[in-house]
Order: structure tokens, then sequence, then C-alpha cells
């Protein structure tokens, strides 16, 4: 008999997220399964490290075929912690999530949850990152499972290309049902007027991070247009940055 | 006469590193400068920004043609307090470094000095990440400034094209002269054996973060073969990690 898959698993919104929960349930039947999760909530930490402080996870549950861990790490921390000190071999398979709010479009780049899957590919492990278009911590993930199921079972089966990763973004729940999945583009979007100014009880002025997002892609084929329709959107990611197509026009002899 | 362009320069080392001291000198002859720098060393903290508390930036030096802010925030928190509060109007370009250290590589995905630049380039503005190849706090930029300002001129005189920003790289100053400036890609690399495992006073284990940086990358192009030949390695990035080459070879119907 083949050797059940090792999954992964971590979110950026913190260990007690009902999100991470619905991915570990979702996961469990799929293979063996390890949860490397932060104590603290870590949405916009991006692809941070730690550095300057040392990283102390604890194992806080263990069952056949499954084991736990709180961190004090970012999710970047908690895929190389779990892939050079806290497993016994590579996982198979790391999936991220599933996040509470979208991470469609520039979203990606603020991301915790993106970035422990992009930290996946790095060390060519195939890798998917879910989020549902609800922020709310009370979010309603029922009608999630056969999306998340149906992309995680084709990725334990056929991989992916190499150096490749899939953010995967869910509808909120309405009385439509989703239509489908759709691979998409990452949309051209952006957050302006980004910060709510307010005077502090000594009378300093400070800034909150806030704004609005704004999608100026009319292109057909974005995960926002997928997502608009009401369609799963599926974004293959990679974590080469070059414009390639530029490195042959600019000169700077 | 043209008006001055505005220069806004950031870093990730904090407001006191000699990296950002030396670029702000390179900086003030070209245009008016303005520097909004964190107070701590943010290196590693990649692309997060801050949501769950607020920022509280702080003016503390201003002559004619130059405004320096403190602030409490992230590399990204800095580029977006520049362009949604603290300046009057958007800046011509941003400029972020001189890092101790490469930023060459996988390194970019880390780095909170490129993450300044890809934020700049979000929101349109041609931007330039500057860093050189020694880590130490009393690196020797000497050898620096004819390539910093060779650079910095042409993007100011001909822009960037759309989503595209630079990752420039130099050499550690050394007996050998610096031969040029080649624009290369992003080489395939990553960090291997990446914590130190270590006990605290009472026993407990702990890991910090450290490691071997491995580049198994054997293409001329790429920016680790241009410094290891002793060449400014420039590598144009974009804020689009959508892999563009499969959004229509992958099918998750």
């Amino acid at each position: 008999m083949k050797k059940k898959p090792l999954i992964l698993i971590t979110n950026d919104d913190g260990i007690k997220a009902p999100g991470l929960r619905k991915l570990i349930d979702l996961m469990r039947p799929l293979g063996e399964v390890a949860v490397i999760a932060s104590e603290l909530v870590m949405s916009g930490m991006a692809h941070a490290v730690t550095i300057q402080t040392p990283l102390m996870p604890r194992l806080i549950k263990e069952e056949a075929g499954y084991k736990e861990y709180i961190t004090n790490g970012t999710p970047t921390d908690n895929i190389k912690l779990g892939k050079h000190r806290l497993l016994n071999r590579t996982p198979d398979l790391v999936v991220s999530g599933i996040n509470h709010g979208s991470n469609a479009s520039i979203n990606v780049i603020y991301s915790g949850t993106m970035a422990a899957v992009l930290e996946a590919s790095i060390d060519g492990i195939p890798s998917i990152g879910f989020s549902l278009l609800d922020y709310m911590p009370d979010a309603d993930f029922s009608h999630v499972d056969d999306w998340v199921v149906k992309i995680t079972k084709q990725v334990l089966n056929e991989g992916l290309p190499e150096g490749v990763c899939l953010n995967v973004n869910i509808p909120r729940i309405s009385e439509n049902p989703v239509k489908g999945i759709k691979v998409c583009k990452q949309a051209k979007a952006r957050w302006v007027e980004e910060f709510e100014e307010r005077k502090d009880p000594y009378g300093r002025t400070y800034y909150w991070l806030g704004g609005r997002f704004v999608n100026g892609d009319t292109r057909n084929e974005t995960d926002e247009k997928a997502l608009a329709d009401n369609y799963v959107s599926v974004v293959p990611l990679q974590h080469d940055f070059t414009a390639h197509e530029y490195v042959g026009k600019l000169n700077y002899e």
C-alpha cells in the first residue's frame, strides 16, 4: 500500500481561527496531517521571517496521523520550522488558510497565508493557499468543502509545475451557488486613501491603516472578475519576481 | 525652470543605518528629499503592513528641500505613509537602502528594503532598491557612489515600464574595481539547513533562524553570476506574481 501523503497546514489568522479548523477537517481524510500555526494573528505579515529573536514551537496535540504545533513565529517561519526541524520527512503538500478575507489580486503581496504557500514552493513542495471572501471571525465556511477537496486532490495526484503554487479564492456564501472554478491572472488592483488620521488622548496625531480597494482592471481573465461572477478563482503564482520581458530591454551601462 | 523631483527614501535597517545615510547623501544633489524610515531594524519584515496597531510618524529634521521622519512602522508602511499622508505631492522616485547585505536572488522575497520598492511600483511610482553585499553594520560603502547615481539619474530621466521596479545589488569592496552593470534575472537559489537548535536556561528547546545560502542556478544571465563576476546586478521586478505561462495550461474544472 502506498504511504499516505504528509500534508502540512498553516495560516495567518492564528491557531484558533475557524478557517484553519475547517481546513484541518477537510485535509485529515486525505493524508497524515501536521499543523504548525502561530499563536498570534499574523494577518498582513507577508513573507516576514523572525531573525532577531528565537522560535519556540510547542507540540499541543498528537493523535494517529495528526500533530499540531503552536509557534511564536510568522507563517513563513512555520513552513521553515516544519521543513527543517519539526517533521521527520518533507511534506508532500502544504496548504494554508482558509484565510478569513480575500487574497485575490494585490492582496497576495501583503498576505501571510500566501507567503507560507510561496515559501513552500521555494523548497519545491506543491502548495495551495485558500481564502474566503469574508474577513469576519465568524465567516460561514459551509459551502467550501467540495471546492477545497477537489483542488487539493488534483494537486496531490498531479503535482504542480516547478516553482509554481496556487492562490485559491472562494466567493462568500450567498443564495446563489458557486458556479465553478476558473484559472485566472492576478488583477491589477490596489488600495487607495489608506489611512485614517486621529488624535490620541495627548493630542498627538496617529494613523491607522485602512482604505478602499480599487480594481481598475477590466480584463476578463482576472481573479477579481471570476469572483465577481461567483466562481472560485485559481491563480498560479511564482516566487521568481523577475519582469522577464524587460531583462533584454533595459540598459544601465 | 523645471521643478526639482521629489525623492522618497526608506530602508529596512532602521533610521541610523550607515547605508541609509549614504543614500541620503547621494540623493540630495538630485532633488528634493523626504526620508521616512523605521526606528527599529526591519530586516526580514518583507512586505508586512501594520494593521493591528496605529502608526505615529515624527518629523525629526527639516531643512530647505529636506525632511526626515522616523516611524514605528515597516518599510511598506513608510511608503504608504509618504504617499497618502506625509508628503504634499506624489514622489517622482522612491529609493530604498542602501541595504546592509545582499537582496539578490531569493533574498528579495524576505527583504523589507525591496518590499518598499515593490510597494511604490504598485502605486505607479518609479522605484529602486540598492543593496551592498556586506551585512556588517560598519560595511564600507565608499565605492558605490558612481553606480548608485548613474542608475538613479537614468531612472529619473527615462522612468520605468509600468509595474516594474529595480533590484540593484553591488559587490562588496575589494582590491578589484567593480567592472560595470549587468541587467539580469533573479537566480533560482534558496536557504537550506535553516535553524540552530539550542536549549534555554530552563531546558526548553528553541530555534534560531540562520542557515546556508545555496545557488544551484548555472544560467549565465543571473544576478548571482553577475555579482560573482564583480558586476553590479540590476534585476527588473514586477509585483504581478502570476505564473502567466501556466494560466492556460492548468485546469481544475
